[in-house]
């Protein structure tokens, strides 16, 4: 089958690789649609970093470059390993793409994301999206119902929204400001709303703020060159300020930005991935007794943020922005998203195409 | 009566000043001792900070400089205000020292220390523990028992402790690492240690490590320069990491330190003051999830706290370095605090002598 798989930085390849085989436990799953993260373009430009360099085999899968790439995929099973007896062949599906190792307890209310040496599907091993089939372990595959799959390739960064969202604790009625419109921003703002809440974003991008506006999951949109966020933030809500914040953008001053603008007892969520440490408004954290909550990935959350889709709550269709084949990964995916990353949230993959 | 009272940055005097009257709803109070913070040194050397500068009354004392200073007081009532039923002349008290709107709702769970212009007795106006005499509203008077007035001096700042505690959401058995041993760790290392949590201290100076020891309030005192105090961390927690950790140093190395030193998922309270914005490990927050939560003062914390006291859980006595009478605030106290630092916990003043 073909498939895309990382040797190095710089260094991707359209390949012909061996079918994964069929095991006790596991769902062999036709790839439909396979969405390109930010985490692949910096696997791309900067690393390996998630992925275990060539010769270093990752602790878990045991497995190092080159590996098959994507971890936002959607799919259809094909095949059922013995022992799995709650899904049907046929059936449509997505894959929450953990490794972790076989004593983490993966249950409800279970943090197996923060467990030791985790890593992704499609980064650390054990196939990807980004080839025509995978073979997945059964507790790893949630069924869509009737979501159509190039949507469904976006129900993993949804996750990472709903994930933050739980994180932050808010609640129906709560006012969000979310500090960036990129891909994370959006989708997280799209559970935030879907969820009840009042979302606030601010960004400077003019294509990304229309985004913002046309997806319609922003009560408003404001643009930090129009004045103090954090002072039209406390004019919206008569004074009091956000009761949520959450960063999406690695911006220091944006950081900055939601420490000022939410209320005092507030939560801010760091949804984003800094490649530096950057100065916080410490003394503002402290007199204000805000509460600064890092997320990863998710946990649990895709049942939710599934139903949240099926619901009608959601509608990923205006997130996706760009559609290829396989052999356009890099000139037409990884290029547009490095060069015209304004103008794009999310392109998918078709790697049969 | 006798007071110190503040008129500038380096000008504090002993002066004589009317004493205050018994207005209904009020509790009259000889103040027995009062303790020297490290808010009355910066307002000392770098304020006024808290203190309204003379002219700029504050919004809702209405009093600017020069004030009675003193924050830390404790002291026996000698008067009663019309409408107060549920205290006695003669009674110990200790005094927890807000200036809050009237308006502000300071009921169980209100977070009152958050509200609008908030300020300290002692700091913003309406008197303060420097004085021999101090009227207090109601709400703000704590009955202490058979609790000593010198050790009930140490009351507030230990409430400040139990604060940190309160917002760590820390359980008895967790395991708690603490990034300095001055007056505030150590206190807040007694609240922990009560509370039945194993406590780690890192500190580097001989005089502080010596006195988190002596004091009990430590299982482990460690130095920075043994080794990697996060390494040491999880070696004494079998790999995992803490599961609470509290800055109280206000050292960027010292916050590092603990976002590698607590578990995945762990609370981190910031507990110190800071004077500038710092760098963060924020890449460690986000991967590991970590809360990182500010704090400030206390919000119904005293009964708890003076009842850590009472039960003997919490000995104060020997966080007592240092007693003085208040001709000697500056030349004794202030110049023992700010050049022998290490030396000392908590110098206290009698008003009287």
């Amino acid at each position: 089958m073909r498939a895309a798989r990382y040797h190095d930085r710089n260094d991707i390849r359209i390949e012909d690789v061996p079918e994964p085989p069929v095991q006790p436990g596991t769902v062999a799953i036709d790839v439909g649609w396979c969405g390109i993260c930010g985490t692949d373009l910096h696997e791309f430009l900067e690393g390996p970093i998630f992925i275990p360099p060539s010769g270093c085999p990752h602790p878990i899968s045991g497995e190092s470059a080159p590996v098959v790439i994507g971890h936002e995929f959607s799919g259809t099973i094909t095949a059922l390993g013995e022992g799995v007896t709650d899904l049907t062949v046929g059936e449509n599906v997505v894959v929450e793409p953990y490794i972790v190792g076989e004593d983490v307890d993966t249950g409800p209310g279970e943090a197996y994301q923060l467990s030791k040496d985790m890593n992704f599907i499609g980064l650390g091993g054990r196939g990807g999206g980004l080839a025509e089939k995978i073979v997945v372990e059964r507790r790893w595959v949630h069924p869509i119902g009737d979501i159509p799959l190039d949507q469904a390739a976006l129900i993993e960064p949804l996750s990472v929204g709903h994930h933050a969202y739980v994180r932050s604790g808010a609640r129906t009625g709560d006012v969000a400001v979310i500090g960036g419109a990129g891909p994370i921003g959006l989708l997280t703002a799209a559970v935030l709303k879907a969820e009840g809440l009042t979302v606030y974003i601010s960004e400077l991008s003019e294509a990304r703020k229309q985004m913002a506006r046309s997806t319609g999951v922003a009560d408003d949109v404001l643009d930090p060159r129009d004045g103090d966020v954090a002072e039209r933030i406390r004019e919206l809500t008569g004074g009091r300020g956000a009761d949520v914040g959450f960063e999406c953008s690695s911006v220091p001053v944006v950081l900055d930005m939601l420490l000022d603008a939410v209320r005092p007892g507030a939560v801010i969520v760091n949804v984003s991935i800094w490649g530096h440490k950057p100065e916080v408004d410490m003394p503002k954290l402290v007199l204000k007794e805000i509460d600064l909550r890092g997320t990863i990935g998710y946990s649990n959350d895709h049942p939710a943020t599934i139903a949240l889709v099926q619901s009608g709550k959601i509608d990923l269709a205006p997130f996706i922005t760009g559609r290829i084949g396989l052999d356009g990964l890099v000139s037409e995916g990884y290029d547009q998203l490095i060069n015209n990353n304004e103008h794009h949230v999310k392109i998918i993959v078709d790697p049969r195409a």
